[in-house]
């Protein structure tokens, strides 16, 4: 009879403000790029941010943190997802031309345990995957832990009875080289959904 | 065709792990309690904290903050909904018995500038409404420039032909000393959707 609606939850607006950097009380430096940001932030969303920012491991007081192994592009993208718990709101990562920076994520994802960004990240390259990127895709999950990704690779390769299109794509040496025993699933599985 | 399903946003969770106190950068002394938190996480969500905090007003090292106005009751829930963008989730302020501490939240939504959670509060009192309180609810809703509660108190007023139980409810008297205004717009829809 008598209602007031409540918007919906503004949290992830109001925290993307702290990605402006004021009241930051450390700061990133990727490859000449700097970040700054908030130790608390980054603690309850990675395990790692919290042990290296506040764990026995960490020094209690870092200020200043150096990122050698990830490009400033990929770590801003980080950033903007440990705040908002979203992608960058442009879609940019969700076009084509951007598997690599998507790729870049997921590794990023696993480096800092943090497993909503995984399976965002993997959601995408999934909906992405085609004869040609499908067995790099399926080492990028094998190398980071990827059980969902890998099995929508697998399942991608036999539900249109594409091995062959795989097996002369230019990833499947590659993955020949570096999981074997995938490779050995995958031929498996066409085996036995062959057709022919 | 190939979907990997991602999980619904955990910010919130995550952020109110912070209600443990772990890093926090200020504390609050109410009336006896103590409540440590994180400025950044405050600053966002309220535009009041942000002055106190980081403002040219604020002391920019402000480290312990005494609250002289309010109980550490709705304190402790001010700082709930601040991190979580919810109120508590045993459901304890929605049942019977906790109006009190919602009036008491609104005043605080009012004092701290947060819309979100005042609207919170709008939308339970007005689910609560009946003609003992109406007129309560409509002197804290005029004191506290809640448009859309004090429109709800006057619908509910006149869309049960309630005028002459809430003149005979305790708290009647008090609004019309305090807010004759809205007493004379209450009495005049009554006059115009008069049944007799």
């Amino acid at each position: 009879m008598c209602e007031i609606q409540v918007p919906p939850s503004d949290l992830s607006e109001n925290l993307g403000k702290l990605l402006e950097g004021e009241g930051a009380d450390v700061t990133f430096e990727v490859k000449g790029e700097v970040f700054r940001a908030h130790k608390a932030v980054l603690a309850i969303r990675s395990p790692v941010f919290k042990a290296e920012l506040w764990g026995p491991v960490g020094k209690k007081n870092r200020r200043r943190i150096t990122v050698e192994d990830i490009e400033p592009a990929v770590f801003k993208v980080l950033l903007h997802f440990i705040y908002t718990d979203s992608l960058p709101a442009s879609g940019d990562l969700d076009g084509d031309g951007n598997d690599e920076i998507v790729e870049h994520l997921l590794v990023a994802a696993d480096r800092y345990a943090m497993e909503r960004m995984r399976l965002t990240c993997e959601s995408i390259l999934c909906r992405r995957l085609d004869v040609e990127n499908v067995a790099a895709t399926l080492a990028l999950a094998a190398r980071h832990y990827c059980c969902k990704l890998k099995d929508a690779c697998i399942r991608f390769v036999n539900s249109g009875n594409r091995i062959k299109d795989v097996m002369a794509s230019q990833g499947y040496e590659h993955l020949k080289k570096t999981c074997p025993s995938i490779v050995m699933d995958l031929l498996e599985e066409a085996a036995k959904t062959s057709v022919c």
